[in-house]
């Protein structure tokens, strides 16, 4: 007997970690949001510009996580020319390339947004992606707190447009020239303590100011136990940075705190002053604190900042991952980079930015249920009874859809009519339309209500006595078809592309 | 004397080869066509997916053109685990991953239509990219030839709805079993020879039938002396081959030169038997030959396809590059691909796809005239005159805003007020506002109507009369700027977003 020949080895389907595939909701939820955020920043005057998905290494810059590992963090390839090609990690640096490229024909101040995906090549978890959506706004040419003020405006604007309430959501603004000065008056040198130091600023949200004092001081003891070794300063010095960082509503009683020694820090006055303007500018177009306000427990965490810095956070509640309620947090941020683009230009180039996690915000909204996310109806579905009249039935096809009216001819095997019904089912039709030789013959059609017929069923008790009714069923002149099917359509309130 | 510390090194801002940035208008023009194409396709019953960029590298599979070298033809790179990965090539492929993971779950037939970039690491040349648009919609599920007629109906109407008048478009089909019966008729065996034959019948359009006569048989020598060896096949041979491509109109002529060879190939007959199903379908919804047409010339050069083909033209004349009058030719196409997901099922799935190259086809739509690429108005420029007072210039921008008038402040160094006039002139500005002491003391601002102003300007003859008319600048309360600026904007018929 001859050897069965090999079957060929079935390849196995599947996506990389940390990628994901998206249906039709969780499209047409993306784009009206895209839609929304583009109305405001249009509103602003900003306007569009897209960049390829790649770019030079070097051009994303001393902003990779790692220079001699180009792998590290982003993903790259070499080129041809053996130069290193990387995935932009984000939307900042390839516009800080773009402008330094167009540079004399833009206009300056340079408004622009952007939306598009970026890609991380880290180790994916739970919402932890290595791909999503960022969407991008900056303004490139203005040393102007104005422009920083204009920012936090529209990420307030943007919020509301999105369906989010005042009061859900809060712009906070810092400056990192403020904490500069706190670390001048402290005079703290070694960059690891200073670390320490943000990173205890950052936890006020979490742990309050009594743990953000702990964690300045000796180290702080958790429920679980674990102890984390703290910044080591004095009191003093401990009052000195809570001073700044704590929210005090009455700005005298603030002004009162101010450690001397941060008066001598003229980099931490003139972030003060910055701030003051800030405040000053968008109070005079009526954004009070319960929409943005000034917080100088701020710390974001990249390099690049070089002045304001702001955060969107949104305000209502969520669980974390043991059920206990915390805060959805920031959904976006930015700040002043004012020497991204000088590295291509030798001279100094100011800059401001703000960035929206797209995918991270439209969680949010699904959970406040602002995004409408039920499935649309589908197509109205011409079934096939008679397989040799198929030309028929795409006539009928045709018809409809050049009434505007979202139809498809059933394509499977046309053999059960019963496997048609549960497929028009299954994509959600509003009706189907059959046609035997019966019908034929006296140049009818018959159309069947899906969702009427699903109301209906609901309502009927026996088998027999649905048969017997065969409700939301009718037949009407071959003629009249296009008119009787916008009839069902209106009665339901089916409306397409929503 | 002490060295002078090195300055440090400027980095070159630059994109890699084949890879372009994007502006507001090209941007605007790619927008509207896409929304164009997503409205047809729902019509049809299509629904959106969406697949990451990438993919690993075997789901490409034996598309990739050299398996050994996984960054040849595609961008690929090893994940910490070792595996390959890919950026898409196209959107077909991982459309049958897709579908090949979430088999159970979908609607059968399966239609689905997704717009995305696809990235070739290929020598780019002149309008040739190694990032660019596609557009596909795809039919999963049917082996029906009103599958694949449907395609073409939908390419059709995509074409009208995106301008194209009928006549200066066509959708070509024709079916890889027809040419594979001429293969079985005329019995050649060795692949090289095939492929000869199967470029000489792709020249059809640009040689005419006496060019592709002498590819078939000893050879040709165009105009500049060189000489293309032919596929060396016999008089006979020929004739069988040109009778099967040659357009020929009356049916009952083209039946009469059916060769008797071509009669006895199964394959070839399954082949005529489906192009004229596809044919007597588009008929019966009223699509002609005039907008879709059998063309046995059709050679679609992807090794995937499995029966129909088909292929969307341009038919009007644009110029090669030695500037002599050309087609403008194919913009989109597609073919029944019945391996492509079965290599993940181990069953046969059918399916029908068809993909449109977005940026050709943005290219000859911008020619024809369809797209609006005019640079749309810019916003209104509030500018600052007074330096101390930008929170009262911030506040008539928010006002304007709230109004849902595209507005800016001037958020340049405002020293200058010529500067500032320049920028809105930049910007493409309707009007800009000014407020100085004298107006502010009177409770009033100044608009200064930038259209008016550059008719007016074309219109006057000395600098001397300029300044003593100042044309179209006039004075109102503070409190009627906004019904103003909508004056002047309904004046020149301003609209945004369009």
């Amino acid at each position: 007997m001859a050897e069965k020949p090999k079957k060929p080895q079935k390849l196995r389907a599947r996506l990389p970690r940390g990628l994901a595939d998206r249906g039709p909701a969780e499209i047409a939820a993306t784009r009206a949001m895209v839609e929304t955020i583009r109305e405001v920043y249009e509103r602003y005057g900003f306007e569009p510009v897209e960049t390829p998905a790649f770019e030079f290494t070097d051009a994303l810059g001393k902003f990779l996580p790692d220079q001699d590992r180009p792998n590290e963090g982003v993903f790259s390839f070499q080129d041809d020319d053996e130069q290193w090609i990387s995935l932009r990690y984000d939307l900042t640096a390839p516009l800080a390339r773009y402008v330094a490229v167009n540079f004399d024909n833009l206009p300056k101040p340079y408004r622009s947004y952007r939306a598009g995906y970026v890609y991380r090549n880290e180790k994916p978890g739970p919402g932890r992606f290595r791909q999503f959506m960022q969407f991008d706004a900056d303004t490139v040419g203005s040393a102007s707190p104005a422009a920083d003020a204009e920012m936090c405006m529209m990420a307030a604007d943007t919020m509301e447009a999105l369906g989010v309430p005042r009061g859900s959501y809060v712009v906070k603004v810092n400056n990192r020239k403020v904490l500069d000065g706190v670390r001048e008056a402290l005079g703290v040198t070694d960059d690891a303590r200073w670390l320490t130091i943000m990173r205890a600023i950052d936890k006020l949200d979490r742990l309050g100011i009594s743990g953000v004092r702990q964690l300045l001081g000796e180290g702080r003891r958790d429920e679980s136990g674990d102890f984390t070794k703290g910044a080591g300063l004095d009191v003093a010095d401990i009052l000195l940075v809570t001073s700044v960082v704590e929210q005090v509503e009455d700005p005298e009683e603030k002004a009162a705190q101010i450690d001397l020694r941060l008066r001598d820090s003229k980099i931490g006055q003139q972030g003060r002053e910055e701030l003051e303007e800030i405040s000053r500018l968008v109070s005079a177009s009526g954004y009070g604190p319960e929409r943005i306000r000034i917080d100088p427990s701020v710390v974001r965490g990249l390099e690049y900042y070089t002045g304001p810095v702001y955060e969107v956070e949104l305000t209502l509640e969520t669980k974390d991952e043991k059920g206990r309620p915390v805060r959805f947090g920031s959904v976006g941020g930015g700040g002043r980079y004012d020497g991204l683009v000088s590295r291509f230009r030798g001279e100094p180039v100011p800059a401001t930015g703000f960035s929206i996690g797209v995918s991270r915000l439209q969680a949010a909204l699904t959970m406040l249920g602002k995004l409408d996310t039920r499935p649309e109806f589908g197509p109205v579905v011409v079934t096939v009874f008679d397989r040799d009249r198929v030309a028929d039935y795409q006539k009928m096809v045709a018809l409809l859809r050049a009434d505007n009216i979202r139809a498809e001819l059933y394509l499977g095997n046309p053999k059960n009519m019963g496997n048609q019904l549960k497929y028009a089912d299954r994509r959600n039709s509003p009706c189907v339309i059959i046609q035997g030789s019966d019908e034929k013959a006296r140049g009818e059609v018959q159309i069947k209500d899906l969702i009427e017929g699903a109301r209906a069923a609901a309502a009927i008790a026996s088998n027999q006595e649905w048969r017997d009714s065969r409700p939301a069923q009718f037949s009407c002149s071959e003629t009249e078809l296009v008119a009787n099917v916008r009839e069902v359509l209106a009665r339901h309130e089916v409306k397409w592309g929503r």
